[in-house]
């Protein structure tokens, strides 16, 4: 509770949150919204309210008529100033902090009127989200969105407290920088001075923070926004915030090690939540038993190979597979046909992309599974065993390409899990995976393409095979690369950077780059590290992202204060939006092109 | 000094401004980058560099010829980790802080080689501006731009610090936001999703704080980057940063006394210089005795107004004048006349815009002046009585329009301080300007101006004056707003806001804005003032400038990591730049201007 007596002479002496039974007897002055007035016939009571509390205001036939009348006049979120003095409730409710008391009014102004809100300010507003966007400022005024934004508040303090402690320097890089014609779409802005030419907005300070090493400042951070002009999706944002890091002479246990401690800093001083050393999975293991690189490895639920045991049993579907894995649902072997269709049906979904599904449960009647006509009892309990399966267990499997089916047993993986209650919200499983591929090999366009960013150094154990002179086994090269998971959302990633030209130009011959593009495309960079570029490495944590995590929620839109909607529009302001001709005329641009 | 013992483990047991005489007898290992090597024949020196300070290596005959061999190839800039034993140094340097000890070597390897940079990483570069902004990354490694750097990093710190501890909110609010013809130009973004419609990126937060204000946030701060296309002057950045201030449930003397505070409290921990309360001057007395509204108060040298006591003596120049002011020069009775000369081609330049020079001087032979055949003895002792001029001074008179004459004395009188030294570095200067005028009359368009912005409340004394319905007078209207200034810089500004709607309709009548320009231009705003809008006012101060001042120097570029020049380029990145067909055609635009 933050006490604001020795600053706000004028309007009040305490917040709607303040007072107590100690403060019995006192005169006070409060400013805040009308949240409700209740109208008993003998008595009146005001709810008053401000972002620190509600405080209970009353009035009686003792109230002088004047005030009485005026409390008549008050609708829902009014804004006004009262006096009164603190008494002891004769009714006490525990539910709020100030329950014990409640002010007998002695003076009210109206500070300000308000129309009747479009939805009422409640935690569970009655509010659509279309309406409560175009009225945000009234849907920040409920409890959810204030204790998501004081989060947010939280978070932000905590890490730079850790992090000016430790010696990083909070430094600024531009935001109107240049577009490069790698990675995403950038969002540009035309210049007016130098028509023709635009500005871009960064993605992130990726360059500025490696120069920053560079140039010898040893520990950067910065929370800074960044924008990305991706086709959207469901809560991605147009704009964005990291916690960017960058520190020099370091290698991965440093940064695993100071940034480990990061976020041990922030579950302890935001969560009151302590964690030990996280676990760290590779990439491989998180691919192989839990078929994605951010496992949510709150519950087990593992996946397991069963391709060669499914296998030359003249089943079609088994034997056309490139892989077959299954998943243990532990109990749930009584699951009902319509269920077993309804999850069918589910994994089939474009967005989950599988042909179909087979199971096999554990009743009390024994072994019994979709595909009895293939395969034995003796054959189906070979499989239940590596599966971990015992009696009243399901197993569930998919078939097809690895790929995909392993992407499809994760999604039905995480699904199970909500199912059985096994994600609950408010528990933290945070993991590192670590030794992702420094490449990624492009059929389509016959080349590799860096995982991560070509400025990613390879594992120094890989560091030979990737400097051989050949193709064969450069996709088995590691890369020193991390990221931080919690819940199955990827929280922050990063990796090690190159800082040797040889092993840069090896870079850039790999990806395909002749000379001339990579200097048109990182040239100032690659400048720059002819001038004594010391080891370096970093990461970015997805602020947002990480605050609703906190906040134990999925959707970051929350815990933006104004977000954009799905279609990148922000509907209270009305952005974006036309500009006129003049604008466009001093800019040296035209519009040749109309969306509708 | 950084302790990162406990963190760096591989690359570094130390800083290189860590070791101390109690160090000696350690082994330990240092990285950075090579600033110097001295080869002394017997001994070879080199100074090994990193963001913390400057540790010396030895080497001599004991040394392994191995390593005297690699020291051999170390050029300037390299970039090499050590391992040695600190020993104390025979010849001691008191002038850094590791000066009492060396370390002679055990092992030496190159990290990364460097070439020579185009300019020395000296206190005192010989690289010129452009050359060392197109290397921005080696000019940074220089100390002044460290140490710029790290002080804004300390006073962003001690910001967030002292207004989280009084219940102040960091809100993150967005930057693709509306385009507002209103005031200067907006940066724009063009959408890809929605061709035809473009973001404005904000020049500052002003509405959105506002909106948290009327959403009930109460204590709002944020340290923001802002945008603002302009054109380009000196020492103007088209994108600068912020801290940003709101507050609920407020009057002037709360939002004096609360930023006050903050001043106070950086200037306690940035510079450990300690004020009481900050002096204020209204608008008036500012204009009257200083011809400005953002006074250098370190020196005197006020200006006095004596129209009246040059008028009627037959002097054209003084018959024909609005206005003619003088400033007192102590001391400069014995000026030359080729000082008084140059003085007067000083004032004449375009910039001050002054017709001509007037002096008296009061030197060891009574007084005498440039306008003798006019004024008597008596007549110019009562001139320098008035501007309390004494034997060995000099008085500075200059004739014209009011506003044109008083901005040039402004300018004359701080041009003196210079010349007199009354302005040196390291001594500040605070007050508050208040009181300024609330509309300001553009005879050109024959309308009056909001000075401030149109949310900007009138004093609460002239809201009478304000609200009646005639013209008459207006110009005499308060606002009631306040200017934060030191040292002739306006640091800082803010208003209370009007939340009266029938002060805000009143104001846009007064400003000729029809009832739909109004919701054109202000719509969300407006429109979210009906429900509930509590008082409430704030402030911004250029953070920028504010770093610079504390730091002592009058450019703000050296405190900026990356800054523009003042044609608006990036040149060490080369934006604003041409982006290709294929995004423009995405973006619905075309090029119809090219700036050369």
């Amino acid at each position: 509770m933050c006490d604001i007596n020795h600053l706000q002479k004028m309007y009040r002496t305490h917040t709607c949150g303040e007072l107590r039974i100690k403060n019995v007897g006192e005169t006070v002055t409060l400013a805040g919204w009308v949240q409700r007035v209740r109208n008993l016939g003998a008595v009146t009571f005001i709810d008053l309210r401000d972002r620190y509390g509600i405080t209970q205001l009353a009035l009686d036939d003792k109230t002088p008529t004047a005030l009485r009348e005026i409390a008549t006049t008050l609708g829902r979120e009014f804004v006004v100033q009262i006096t009164g003095k603190v008494v002891e409730r004769s009714a006490k409710n525990a539910k709020i902090p100030t329950g014990e008391v409640e002010i007998q009014l002695v003076d009210i102004q109206i500070l300000n009127s308000a129309e009747t809100p479009p939805f009422t300010i409640e935690d569970q507003s009655d509010g659509g989200e279309e309406l409560r966007a175009k009225y945000r400022y009234l849907d920040l005024r409920r409890n959810p969105l204030r204790q998501a934004l004081e989060l947010r508040h939280h978070v932000a303090q905590e890490t730079r407290k850790f992090l000016d402690n430790q010696g990083f320097m909070e430094i600024e890089t531009p935001f109107l920088i240049k577009s490069t014609p790698e990675g995403a779409r950038d969002f540009v802005v035309p210049s007016r001075v130098h028509n023709g030419e635009f500005y871009a907005l960064p993605q992130s300070p990726q360059t500025f923070k490696q120069l920053l090493m560079v140039a010898g400042y040893d520990r950067y951070f910065q929370i800074v926004r960044c924008f990305r002009d991706e086709d959207l999706r469901a809560d991605r944002q147009p704009e964005f915030t990291q916690i960017d890091c960058e520190m020099a002479f370091v290698e991965r246990e440093d940064i695993l090690s100071t940034f480990g401690d990061l976020m041990r800093h922030l579950f302890k001083h935001v969560l009151n939540v302590e964690f030990g050393d996280f676990p760290r999975m590779t990439y491989a293991d998180a691919m192989r038993d839990y078929g994605c690189d951010k496992p949510d490895i709150r519950f087990d639920m593992k996946i397991n190979e069963i391709t060669t045991l499914m296998q030359g049993k003249n089943f079609a579907v088994a034997d056309g597979a490139q892989y077959i894995g299954g998943i243990c649902a532990k109990g749930c072997a009584a699951y009902t046909r319509k269920q077993l269709d309804e999850l069918t049906e589910w994994v089939k979904r474009p967005q989950i992309g599988a042909t179909g599904l087979m199971y096999i449960r554990i009743g009390d009647e024994g072994i019994k599974s979709s595909v009895d006509k293939f395969y034995t009892p003796e054959e189906l309990q070979k499989i239940a065993a590596v599966l971990g399966a015992q009696k009243g267990d399901l197993i569930l499997i998919l078939a097809g390409t690895k790929k995909q089916t392993l992407s499809a047993l994760c999604e039905l993986r995480l699904e199970m899990g909500n199912r059985l209650e096994l994600r609950p919200r408010g528990t933290f499983a945070p993991l590192w995976v670590i030794d992702f591929p420094l490449l990624e090999w492009s059929d389509e366009d016959q080349r590799f393409y860096a995982m991560h960013h070509p400025f990613t150094a390879p594992q120094p154990e890989d560091l030979q095979l990737f400097m051989q002179d050949k193709q064969e086994g450069l996709e088995n090269v590691r890369a020193n690369a991390y990221d931080f998971v919690m819940n199955g959302v990827e929280l922050g990633g990063g990796s090690i950077r190159i800082h040797d030209s040889k092993i840069q130009q090896q870079m850039f011959k790999v990806l395909g780059f002749s000379k001339d593009e990579a200097e048109y495309k990182f040239g100032f960079l690659l400048n720059a590290f002819k001038y004594g570029a010391p080891p370096h490495g970093g990461i970015a944590f997805g602020f947002d992202r990480l605050c609703a995590m906190f906040g134990g929620h999925d959707s970051i839109r929350d815990y933006i204060a104004f977000p954009k909607n799905n279609a990148g529009k922000d509907v209270m302001i009305d952005s974006p939006s036309r500009i006129d001709e003049g604008q466009l005329k001093e800019l040296g641009i035209k519009v040749t092109a109309e969306t509708k």
